[in-house]
Formats: C-alpha cells, sequence, structure tokens
C-alpha cells in the first residue's frame, strides 16, 4: 500500500496571488532540439495567458551542443552556451532538461538539483534509469523534481496522485503508452502494411529516423518502469520486463482481431501484489469494447485499476507543442508548490514475470485442419473459445492458460503438424462499468 | 482563456515530511449521514496508509440533525452536536461538508471559511449555486475550498486541472456526470423496463428514494455549471441549461441506437468561445467508436475538448466509500498546500443556448411510410443520413442541422401525418485518436 507519495522539504510558499505581479521564473534549458525550442516558442505564444495566472515564465538561457546565433535569437535566448559552466553561472529558477537519453542528462540534472534548482524533464528513459535517486537528491536539496510529460504527456495524472494518497491505492494497470505503436497499429487496422505505416509515421514526425525505441516496445517499457515505481513502489528493472515489439503485426491479424470482436493494440500491462509483478509490453487483443479499444492514433491512455475501482486517462501522448505545454506546467507547480517531487520511499524491489494466466489470440499458418490443430492444442490444456480462418490462416481466442501451456502447445503443432503458431495475450471482456 | 485557477494566499508550507510524525489533522464533519459516516469510517479504515504518508485523519465532531450517543460512538467521535456554536467551538484543522443541499450547508460553510478554517465538500448543489461567492471568501481568509468529490469522485481532475493553466486551455466538455442515469439507460439497453431499472438502480443504494435529481438532469445540470465556471470561467445559471431527463427512454429506443451503429447515454455537453455558450444535458446518441460510448453502469466520464488535444477522465462516479476517499484526498490537500481553492477570477456571464448545429438521432412513431415522413423532413432542411424501422417505429440519424428546423419538421409531420416525433441529439463520429 505504499505507492505514489508526494512528501517534501517545509518551504515558505510563494504561489501568486490574484492582482499581485507576476511570478518571474527564469528558465534554463538542457538542450534545444524539438522539445526544447517548443518550451521557449510556447512559453512565448501563451505569455498572455500564464500571466493571467500569475505566472511570467522566461526562458533564458540554453546548453547545446553548437551554439549558433539563429538558434539562440529564434528562441529569444540571452544566452546560448556549449558550456556547463556558463549555464551554471546563469541566474536561473528552474531548469527544463530537454537533452534526452542518460548521459550527460543525468550529470546535469543531478548537478541542478545539488545546486538548489528545480527540475523539469519529459526524460523517460532518464527517470526509468535514475528516477529514484534523482528523486532523493531534490528532496535532500529541497527542491523538485517533476516529470509529468514523460509519460502521457498532455494528460496531467502523476502529480495528481502524488498528492492523493487514497486515490493512489492502485493494484494494476494497462495501458497504451505509446503513440508511435499505437498510430501504426491503427493505420494497419485501416489497410496498411507495417513498412507503410512506419513509413507514414515518420513521416508526421511521429517516429524518430530511428523508431526502435518506439516499435521494439522499448519506449513502452521505460514508462511501465516508472509507473510501477510511482503506483507499485516497486523498483523494476526496465530490461527485466517481458517486451515484444509490433513488428511482427500484419493487415490480416488485424482483421482476424476483428472478427474475433476486438482489436490488437501496443500494450503495457502490469500488476503487483507485495513484490510479485506481472507485466508485459506487447501487442495484445483487446476486446472490443474494451475502454481502450476506441483509443486510436497517436492517442495514449491508461486505466488504473485501484481499490475504489478502475480510472482511465487518455489523451495526446507526446508531440513538442503537447510535451512543451506539460513541461511549463509543471514549471508553473515548481513555484512554492513544495510537493513537486514524487518522491521515494521504501520501495521493494522486483523481479518481473508474465502474467500466470491469461486468455491468447493465437495466429497458426500451416495447411492442417482446424480440428486437428484445436486437439493438438487440447492435449497441452489450451481451450479454444473463439476461432476464425481468413487468409489461409487460423485465428484462435483461447480461454485463460498459462504462459507455459501455450508454449508447449505452438512447439506441439509445430512439431507434428509443422504449423506455424504466434501467441498474443488477450485482455478480458470486462465493460467499464461499475 | 481564463479558466481555471489555483491561486491562493502566500503561506507557509508545512506538508509532511518522511520520517517526520504525521500530521494530525482534526476534522469537523457537518452531517453524519452517508457521505459523513463514510469519511469517518474511511479515515479509520486506511490510517496506516495514510500514516505512511505522513497524514493522520481524525475526525473528532459531527454536527447532525439529531445526536445520539451510538452514532458518534459508530463514528468514534468525541463530540456529536446539533448546536453550532458547540461544533465552532471546537478545535477543528479542516470542516468536511457533507449535508448536501443549498442550506444550511452554506451558511455554515461561509462560517467556517471566515474563521480560517479550510473546507471540503462534495456538494455540487452548493457549489453550483455558491462556489464563486465562497471561493472568494476561502481566499479572502487564506484558506482552502476543495470539491473535487463533487464531480466524478472517484476520478481526480479539478484540481489538476487548477494548478495546470496550460493543460486548462479547455473549449469544451462532454460527459457523462450521473451515475444512475448512466446505469438506468445501461440496463434498459441490457432489456429492462425503464421503471424496473430505476428500481434496480434505487436497491443497489445508486438512487435516492426520491431520484428526481439524477433522472431528470438537474443533478448532472449543476455538475455542468461548476465544471463552465472552473474550465470556461463563465457564469451559467443551471436553470437555464438546457435539460431533459432519461424518463423517455425506452427499450426500443437503445436497440434501434444500435442498429444505427450508437448507444444513447446521458449527457452533458457544452463547447463556449468568449462569452457563448452551446450547451445541453440529455440523453444523446454516441456512435459506437465514442470515446464515452464504453463507459456504462455508474460509471463516469468527461471529455474535454482542448488546445493541446481532447483528454478522457473516466472512472467511478460516486457511491459512499469513493466519495469519502476524494473527501479525504483533498482534506490532505489542504495541509501545507496553498492552491486550495478553485479561485475565482474575472468570469463573465453567459446565457446557455442550444447548440446552433447538431445531428439527431430521431423516434417517429405512426403509421406513414418512411419515404413519404422522409420527404416531410427534407421539406424543412432536415436530411437524413441513416434510419431503420424497429417494432413499427421509425428510428432516424440525421444530418446536422439547427434545432429550429428539427421542430418545424417535428411539426410538420405531426401535423401533415400525424406522427410523433422525438429528438435526440446525436454526436459526431470522431474517433479518439490524434
Amino acid at each position: 500500500m505504499r505507492a505514489l507519495t508526494a512528501l517534501a522539504e517545509t518551504r515558505t510558499a510563494t504561489r501568486p496571488r490574484a492582482g499581485a505581479l507576476p511570478v518571474h521564473l527564469r528558465i534554463g534549458l538542457l538542450g534545444l532540439g524539438n522539445v526544447g525550442s517548443a518550451v521557449a516558442r510556447v512559453a512565448r505564444a501563451a505569455s498572455d495567458l500564464l500571466e493571467t495566472r500569475g505566472f511570467d515564465l522566461d526562458p533564458v538561457a540554453a546548453l547545446v551542443r553548437t551554439p549558433s546565433p539563429a538558434r539562440a535569437a529564434a528562441a529569444s535566448l540571452a544566452c546560448l552556451t556549449d558550456d556547463p559552466e556558463v549555464l551554471f553561472a546563469q541566474p536561473l529558477d528552474v531548469i527544463v532538461e530537454a537533452i534526452g537519453g542518460v548521459e550527460p542528462a543525468q550529470a546535469l540534472v543531478r548537478r541542478a538539483l545539488t545546486s538548489g534548482i528545480p527540475v523539469v524533464t519529459a526524460n523517460k528513459t532518464l527517470v526509468a534509469a535514475h528516477g529514484e535517486a534523482l528523486t532523493g537528491i531534490a528532496r535532500a536539496n529541497g527542491v523538485g523534481f517533476r516529470y509529468e510529460a514523460a509519460c502521457i504527456a498532455g494528460v496531467p495524472f502523476l502529480g495528481t496522485f502524488a498528492r492523493r494518497p487514497l486515490a493512489a491505492r492502485a493494484r494494476g494497470l494497462t495501458a497504451i503508452l505509446n503513440g508511435t505503436s499505437n498510430a501504426i497499429l491503427s493505420d494497419i487496422a485501416a489497410g496498411s502494411s507495417f513498412p507503410a505505416a512506419l513509413e507514414r509515421a515518420q513521416r508526421l514526425g511521429l517516429a524518430e529516423p530511428d523508431p526502435t525505441m518506439d516499435i521494439s516496445g522499448r519506449d513502452a517499457a521505460e514508462k511501465l518502469t516508472l509507473l510501477a515505481r510511482l503506483f507499485g513502489s516497486l523498483c523494476v528493472r526496465c530490461d527485466e520486463l517481458h517486451i515484444s515489439g509490433i513488428a511482427d503485426v500484419d493487415p490480416i491479424d488485424l482483421r482476424a482481431a476483428q472478427e474475433l470482436g476486438g482489436v490488437l493494440k501496443p500494450i503495457a500491462h502490469a500488476s503487483w501484489s507485495g513484490r510479485l509483478f506481472d507485466a508485459f509490453v506487447a501487442p495484445a487483443f483487446l476486446p472490443q469494447a474494451h475502454p481502450l479499444g476506441s483509443i486510436s492514433g497517436r492517442t495514449n491512455g491508461i486505466l488504473i485499476d485501484s481499490v475504489g475501482g478502475r480510472q482511465l486517462f487518455a489523451g495526446p501522448g507526446a508531440g513538442p507543442d503537447v510535451t512543451a505545454a506539460a513541461i511549463l506546467d509543471d514549471v508553473c507547480e515548481t513555484v512554492g508548490s513544495p510537493e513537486s517531487s514524487y518522491a521515494a520511499e521504501e520501495r521493494l524491489a522486483a523481479i518481473p514475470r508474465l502474467p500466470d494466466m491469461s486468455a491468447w489470440f493465437i495466429r497458426i499458418t500451416g495447411d492442417v485442419p482446424a480440428a486437428e490443430t484445436c486437439e493438438l492444442f487440447a492435449a497441452q490444456g489450451v481451450w479454444w473459445n473463439h476461432s476464425a480462418e481468413l487468409s489461409g490462416r487460423l485465428y484462435v481466442l483461447t480461454f485463460p492458460a498459462s504462459p507455459a501451456r501455450v508454449d508447449a502447445a505452438i512447439a506441439t503443432v509445430g512439431g507434428a503438424a509443422r504449423c506455424t503458431a504466434t501467441a498474443f495475450h488477450a485482455l478480458p471482456d470486462e465493460a467499464f462499468a461499475c
């Protein structure tokens, strides 16, 4: 029952007052790429709105690899430098980390926090790897370390749960955490091939030139790691999670899923109890009425299973402007709000395992009669619930079975019947009702 | 662009620290009915969890109409009284208002706030009627006035947006705000009659013995009033909203909606721009893939249309334990968190009107050929998109048309063809994608 917490140092709050002058916050940017530039741009574009709320957000300096006067001017920055010493010599109220990856981001964030400067980031790789240590440093120095934009940037929920102990009594979650994968599967469902859908995602700026992090499931797994820490008080290593990417899904799979009353979505799932942590990141079959079933394109969503019932949060997952807005809202929250870190309290180390039992959506290719294949599965204790034949393949929705039994069944049909079978998790058919 | 704000008095934060003694908060309850008792019960039941987060929530006193020692003992209260003077003579850190309705709740909340005691409530009737004035009093006295539990109690979002100016740039919303109505329509969709579904909701404790507030749409309209204030900076009078209840919906309507690819849900809808406020509270047709389409039973949901995209929040709407948990989380948030009021800033008065244009789901009863009826509608500029015949009725989904044209068409078929037609709003078929 230890989970998200919002403990912080006692300090004097200086939250803006109506009618008072707006609070002037000098922002130092680490990195001026897509996200960093968007932070500078959105801060200027939204300055009137921010002023009515009592905030004057002022990006004054940026640390970049290659300073160029044109970039500084474009972002209206007084100081653009490639030297951390120069950046840290500026008077800064908040630092926004927008470099990405672990290093040098980690070292720079650590330096900011130990210097007593609050840090806001959208960097899930950094938070997955070092979130707990950095949060501890933030607390020790009485400053905030916030990363609302690291997970479903367009939908604020991490900070909310950090403040509300009873709402945060979570037991598990099921989520679509990678917008690129979701957009690609949505396109494939609409008839695209995987390469065409990927090419489109890249053209739209959704996927990176190297889309490996997205389509391999690694990006979602990093987010799952940080969610496990915040909601389950569990330390999970990202590289111990069971991760499958979406590259193996083709248009026929999606048509078959539809025929069997559902859809394939890129799912991150976890449930926990004490030290037990059942989880996977993989494309999975969702029944049509599943609350995440209608979340398409680059939209993200998370369904949190908590003591009070299931809560769904969904919306834009990423994109420079959405990310910048979430970062700037976090910057506003660092003002006078002492609970600006998701605090590091006692956490259990957990080794992830696959869920014990699950229904499965199985693709079988090979020229063997369905009845015969069904019998081979049954012999391994994997019982078919529904099946459909499509384009010379057989698709099956099973009753719940353990991963071991499914593996055994797949091996059997591969040997005896020379079929190739691939199994995807299938989520239970629970209406979103309480 | 003025909307939710979190301005508050500058004060010293006393947020709990890890390792420090929990903050002891003496709670005074106004009312000890379903909600008040649940607050006392949940505070005791969750005391271990709360302690690990640094909180010791202690309901010490309650104001009730008829004090009885047994009730005090049941709620472990030191003081149970029917005299406000006695209650206010107790040393209290927070007051939880759980009386409901406008008076005496309003007078007591006002007294608490002017005495410098923060107030938490779930009372949407009070907030709809006096939210702005009470928030102003709270601010003037440097204390919080929170009501996260007043709207979709099981899903925290009001306070979140109050803190995040960029996330709160909303232009409209579509929501299921009344769990009783949603549960009844879900039951009718599953084959119940309206009276049987209502009786079931009452048996389950969802509907009050007098369910008028729920099924008339009034409860949802009060919530829409407070959402308009928080998200649109608009003062709207609840009794000026266009409200239709669900009592007119029958099982055939729901079957027809399904045949036309959708579902009927109890919807509160609003969009705004400056002083213009288009809104209704009514049962409405949603296409199957609408993000609110899968939200059934007593579950609530809100889809917020904002600058950054559409955000969906859904989960348990009410129930004593869910409400009590949200209230207690608000109590935790009053500690050391200065932004504990959704502040009253400049707001525009708006007179609600029906949306200019909307698609419609129309039920037509009467023995007239479909083609003839279609022609009569067309003569009034209301064009049919799809239609279905069911149990001797005709159901139509129209292309967008103004309410005036639809009224005229209904009058025409009523006169010329002696048909009876009833129109429900139909929401557009937009996938939840970005």
